[in-house]
């Protein structure tokens, strides 16, 4: 598949494995599909039968009930049988390898593999294995890719900020070790966003973060001046306990989101989150339940995005 | 909500939390719809499509799989999608707020969310928290209440004794610590059994139990005369091996349930019995498995009865 | 049920528990069946509605996500509901006994229980206790019987080599402590296949294994030759860590299927595994990936032979 892992030799959708290099086009699609599902949600009868006879299956290898609720209520409104399967206590422990697993799950005439790996590249590594009948959806893999979380962002963003062109973003907290940040840079700069910053302490910024096109920030006062779109990252209880920060009261006095701190941004900015929430720690409760907060809605906007995608990849 | 927090402005049930203070004329709605249910299914074909596109969500905070397996048949059987979350082991070990967790799932658009809870009043707060277009039902919080099991011991009682304002109902074992005996003794008062007792040592009686309208009696020769129905609690393990009880043997020989005991009811007595039993701790096997025993019958008509309490929420 | 615990007294398939005594119209018919199922899990919209408003429970008392994934796919692309009950932590551990268990779950109009033990004989128990409107279908009970396994065993031999009554079939591994191989060996019997050979170390063959009417060898040199069928066997991780062998390395040594001891046997033979495998132990990655290998065909038969199963249930 070589330069476009997630793209057929249509270069239509085969996979969605990771925002990087994903043509604008096909952002721009799945976004618009979305749409159209954001209206089904909210309607009275939620199923719709474009996946009906198809099987899914949530394959993940680090547990995570939120993510894997969203992608099972995506897959039954979509009217396809979904199978759990909570890989960290399955066959892997009887010493049978990941490709092994696949196989034979592949062989179970699975038609969409969900999978979140405590590894990069996991999601990847299975889409190289599988069949041409088999799409697979990245949902988290270790620090690299969380694409869908990225598209569900770009879709509210896109929502309440229509064009992306004219926007000053701002994605806020721990940008080292979150997939989620990698994924939202990429999907930001395809869609033209001018002006992307990180805030954060040094101690969790990646090497050469200015590399993916972003401007750096090391406080707060500066960084959220004049910003359209503020996109907070979770803090990680295992970053707290580590090196990486004195304590969580320091953090939060200096990248906690206050009323105060938010005044810095545009009046009309918007407040982002992928949950879930550490209230008082990146995010005071004053904005995370506040008028410019549109976190409740990203997760609405999460099972329409999620059902746009499995419904692309099914009729491609 | 004021007064009845599980009624809606009209006085429609909007959430089932307690059988203390609900109206019998809902009481008696929803053991009707439930005979209409207890047919469905005994039929070939058990699925109508009542909650066709719904989603229900089982959020369960303590670990039961029997309650949460009545749940989700009787879901599954009125076509809705049903989501377990076994919540003792998800997102709130991430450290977010009981309430963050129902804002997210609620924001999934969910319909109903069936809550089981050890701490009391935990499905009342989120009750109050979600929007109108949520329905909550309580299947069971800490010492408070467990309205579907009484509701469907109601059912029970009902098949087998038709009239409740001619009967004698003696409720024997672990009051102090039983949802299920505050909910049984609520409902039987609303249909109007004239003569509740409660037989019970002392250390397993709340104080000031008789404020309940109850007769108090701690002995079974005295409780059990002449009366028609036997209401049997399960004996917890770790009452059993607290201070509340000398031995599970003398438990047995004073309060379990044998056929000679049973004799001192009236001879078409039924005995009942909420499940899991402990055979030679509370009863009999003799007993359990005789011809006065409905303990089995009571385990369909909760299936029947949660069909009924969901598909009155769901058109309310 | 007398002599046929699994046939009804029309000498139908009632319950499916093990391949003894199975008889050969009902074995034939079985695989019949499977085959139009074969078909299904291959076209686009994979359900049909055989088993719509039927309840299927899958009663894991032992984990085995991949088998239970299985029954849990078969019985949904059949349309059944499907209630998944993982019985290592459910009420049994709340001191209730198995058949009340089992009581319970008949009480809420179950239609068949998959049931997964680690105790020889739990299926049948199970079958000999409930009503005939309950099918019951052994996922494995101990070291006794694994039916479906066996099952989709002699399909893959019949779509590969078509007629039993001509071929050698060898059997290799921890024939001691399979129920796969019992299962297996009593199918192949059945179906007329003129020579089963077993090839173990002496350690791991049950006493007496002649019985069964098949031929044993202590080594693969002579044991392979000019066989037909190569049925692997998984060693379990307990068994390398008993006494029971030396080491794996001298397993792999003595009884691992390489290439060069493939070549023994005859130049079209087929190589089978129930999975999952241990590559390096019982069977090299050249062999199990390799063009005599039919593993993965095997799994998605896997589907077609209980779809069949559950369906021939349904229908008596």
């Amino acid at each position: 598949m070589g330069v476009h892992p997630q793209l057929n030799k249509n270069g239509e959708l085969q996979h969605l494995l990771t925002t990087e290099g994903l043509p604008v086009a096909i952002l721009h699609h799945i976004l618009d599909t979305a749409e159209s599902f954001a209206g089904v949600t909210e309607r009275d009868v939620k199923k719709i039968p474009l996946l009906r006879g198809k099987s899914v299956f949530n394959l993940f290898f680090e547990p995570s009930t939120r993510t894997r609720t969203t992608f099972e209520i995506a897959a039954k409104r979509l009217s396809a049988d979904v199978i759990n399967l909570n890989m960290a206590v399955s066959s892997q422990t009887k010493g049978e390898t990941l490709l092994d697993t696949v196989n034979n799950l592949s062989a179970m005439h699975a038609d969409m593999f969900v999978v979140r790996h405590n590894q990069s590249g996991a999601a990847h590594l299975i889409a190289r294995h599988v069949g041409p009948e088999i799409h697979v959806i990245n949902a988290g893999d270790g620090w690299h890719a969380h694409p869908t979380q990225a598209l569900l962002d770009m879709f509210t963003i896109r929502r309440y900020k229509q064009d992306f062109r004219a926007l000053r973003v701002a994605i806020i907290g721990d940008i080292l070790h979150s997939r989620v940040a990698r994924s939202q840079i990429h999907a930001l700069t395809t869609l033209g966003v001018p002006e992307i910053r990180v805030i954060a302490p040094k101690t969790l910024l990646p090497a050469r973060v200015e590399r993916l096109g972003v401007h750096v920030y090391h406080n707060m006062t500066q960084g959220l001046q004049d910003v359209d779109v503020l996109m907070m990252l979770r803090l990680q209880h295992e970053r707290m306990e580590s090196a990486h920060l004195p304590s969580t009261e320091e953090y939060f006095k200096y990248y906690g989101l206050t009323p105060e701190k938010l005044m810095l941004a545009k009046s009309d900015a918007i407040v982002m989150h992928p949950g879930p929430m550490n209230r008082g720690v990146e995010i005071d409760s004053e904005v995370a339940d506040g008028s410019q907060s549109v976190i409740l809605p990203q997760v609405g906007f999460g099972i329409a995005v999620r059902m746009a995608v499995m419904s692309i990849l099914a009729g491609n």
